[in-house]
């Protein structure tokens, strides 16, 4: 079992495709790399900006393998595991672990709205089934969930569940599970524009597409907070908060996409139905990053 | 291609697991028969009662062979064929047109929310596909993606899209409908509580899982409307409505196992993370159909 | 006491200003002369559309007379007297009864939303300084507090309150109602786009604005669906709909006052902070004017 | 005009009445002085805490007396004087100038909804009034109108309007409003259980009604942003985060006034329809505010 330390910034790759939208697994090597390389702290395949739910199984376990493989252990890899059955989701959390994985990355998945016993039932069976760490993710808008603060708190009393990552973006949410869990347990920001505030309130780490584009200002601002000078942070802050809005209003996977490929780096084809941004909203995203590389300098 | 007009009452079978969760196709057919026999004027499997998104490529199909074999022409069917990738969903529409639905319904699957025109892009490539009807479904609540009733209306371009099933429960979007699209257009409600106002607005046909419970009242509304006695469809109306909002909160294929049970016909098992309706529950569920019986008495 | 029967269509007068924003008390006795001689069943002044909350107390009594002086007994006189504190409520109610209304009509409007408790205590005691019936009304959107139907089931406890009117345009709201309360308990709706359905619903009569400028409509409306014909009914109100929706998306005040001006019936001016339509939205309510004309032809 | 510097902790004291449910000015000054001498930097009567829509002109007069009598110059005074409609806020506004306030905060209340332009027209028309600044607020909550960031940032046009209170609780219009409007304009944060994300996001100062009953603690988290050390913010925000959650949630005229009976500070009675907190949740307050009081050691 892989023991490393999970905290910090945690970069979300995204999953290209190429112009068939077959899984391009060559390229998402490189973009994997690019995110080890710029210093982020842990890497995780599989989430929402990797369009996990729109793959194949096969497809899945490809990823996964990829990116343990590419990491080569110079950082935490957290896969993303998530699926609409239980049966389903330990299947993956299974092969994550055999794998190689750090930990493991679930959402409940809805169609149906679950109810808070079938939800932590869900989480337990899982969790029986694996022995690495388990981060419950709570994120209604994707995945159409919403666990409750207080739900959180009880999927802790489940033995891997050791982590929570919260997107809501719900700021009293985060001081309700600092104030009850203590600093102890280990909450990660999920809501990329509210990376300051979640810092501020003491969260351990980011998790955040954002490294794809702009490496420097997530770490800068992780430094900034870890030296307790926030008036550095909130300048790091607000270089880069409109990328942060960006990214999250207009689809990370389609906005990352675009982002890297106005920086220069191939970043492939994104699968139906899901496609390219428009060119006025490419061209808003140009302005920003300029923003951005002009801030950062 | 089957020409059979669609409308009335399409009545929605749940799928039946067995206790290790695999479907049980004699059981569905069982299950389907009721519904035909019944009276229902339509019969669609694989919707949200049926729990579709919780199956593998291989049970859908199984699923909706099953269907149209025991339905045997007597009423349409109306396979869901919905999916997250447009390939997917591509793929299990020419798979229902060939075993010989009627038409399909297709629901705008999400994760990431999808613009007006990724959802268009994705009804029309799927149109073209097939050669059978298609209804477009809007149902935020499960899928996660709200097309407002201009962009339905923006669908019926589509030459095969030629019905809209809106479950969102806003009394306004079905005014705006009958409004802007006229008599022609056959609109279904798919909001179990607004199954008189929808009549009342003119909806053609009301989609519902209710025939499972309680067949008779469901036919006995739509033929008070039919007859222009809405004296007679309020009275039968308030017979059901209790009903029809309990089935509604405590999530379709929950509550239609538990009624089904209740009422002494076996309704199998449900697939994890969905769990059996609570004691308290099914206890409720007892007095609201008693009270069901004798108001149909 | 004013025993006279209340329902069918309840119309709401404007109050009209002069240039200088003063009540113009002339000519609100004329715009009430033109709803009870068109044929509305009962008149309420001092509702939303009478912008009752930016009157002074001196306004409000001065309003209450004319219009009771008006009506002179034709049909009943409802009149509203809201207000933020008990005391001011009691009193304005006293005043209303004491003036000759046959009922009051109460909003609890809030600053601070106030609980069930808060909200039972300040209807006891209005209602104990009175003896004419109150219609308990509920509209979050305009008064902020929003009544769940099972505290206006419990305000019906308290003696003279014996009507209901709902406006929150949710028609389960009027169901569980009608289902808990029984035919005897005399509902309205107020929700203007929602006629139809609250008719369908069993509503006792509907509370609106639209008799100033569509009085023939209403009332086909309410006709039709007395005589149990709801295909008529269902026609006329899609003659009427998007004249339904307008008033109530742009503000009634507002709305009313320039339908009128647009037929050529002089209206007045409103009060500050509110401001006139401007001539996009003015253009648009002709429009919609002229159809509700041919329609009614 | 008074030019006092406004920024730090903004103290809102409660109105208090006698058992009569008369405003009790004698006692007003005495918990406004409490605040001035626990060290406030200014202070704000007749704001939401005030109750300020309860109260007649006449007594909203006495109150800006009081309180400016009794501040005697030591702190600056921002006096609220929002009402419905634009004469009566105009007409207090020139009053609270005339009595000495500093500043005037005014809230756009609604009853009717208001659009953009007539919220610009009646702050233009309120702002032409008066010569002292004007702090705009946002808290629909309450008022029931809805400012967007770009409607507060075009309100700064008008030469007297030069503070923004944002009540919504909405981190990311704080973000906005500070990258729009640079570190030159003043932003103050209304909504409590914010402060300490606030300050981080860069305010200016914080409204609230808090030091009624925790001087020191509000206090103490505003040094230590100064002194930019968020460790010690942190800290110093988590000992007092249920107590400002708490008195939100209760509504703060209520919760407030409880907390000073609970400390021993006579607060007088509330108007109806307001009515004293039940006991259970007077208990819960005892509770937190002894975990304060041990953390404050």
């Amino acid at each position: 079992m892989n023991k490393q330390i999970i905290r910090g910034i945690i970069a979300y790759p995204i999953t290209p495709f190429n112009a068939q939208e077959q899984v391009d697994i060559s390229l998402f090597k490189v973009l994997v790399e690019r995110l080890v390389a710029s210093g982020s702290h842990g890497i995780a395949p599989l989430g929402s900006t990797g369009v996990l739910p729109y793959l194949t199984d096969e497809e899945k376990e490809a990823v996964t393998e990829a990116a343990i493989q590419q990491v080569a252990g110079r950082v935490p890899v957290i896969t993303g595991v998530s699926a609409l059955t239980t049966e389903r989701t330990m299947h993956h959390a299974r092969f994550a672990e055999k794998a190689g994985s750090t930990a493991v990355m679930i959402l409940p998945m809805s169609y149906w709205k679950l109810t808070d016993d079938e939800i932590f039932a869900h989480y337990e069976k899982v969790a029986n089934a694996i022995s690495i760490p388990i981060m419950a993710y709570n994120n209604p808008a994707t995945g159409g969930v919403d666990m409750s603060p207080s739900l959180l708190k009880r999927l802790l009393q489940i033995p891997n569940v050791t982590m929570i990552k919260e997107s809501t973006g719900d700021l009293q949410r985060m001081h309700y599970l600092r104030k009850e869990l203590g600093e102890e347990t280990a909450f990660f920001n999920g809501s990329n524009p509210l990376a300051l505030a979640a810092f501020a309130a003491g969260a351990t780490g980011w998790c955040t597409a954002a490294p794809n584009l702009i490496p420097e200002l997530t770490l800068d601002l992780y430094h900034a907070v870890q030296n307790n000078n926030y008036e550095l942070a909130r300048a790091v802050f607000y270089k880069q908060v409109k990328l942060l809005q960006f990214i999250v209003s207009k689809g990370l996977p389609r906005a990352i996409q675009a982002g890297l490929e106005l920086t220069g780096i191939p970043a492939g084809y994104l699968r139906s139905p899901l496609e390219p941004l428009e060119k006025a909203d490419k061209d808003q995203l140009q302005m920003i990053l300029t923003e951005c590389a002009v801030a950062t300098v």
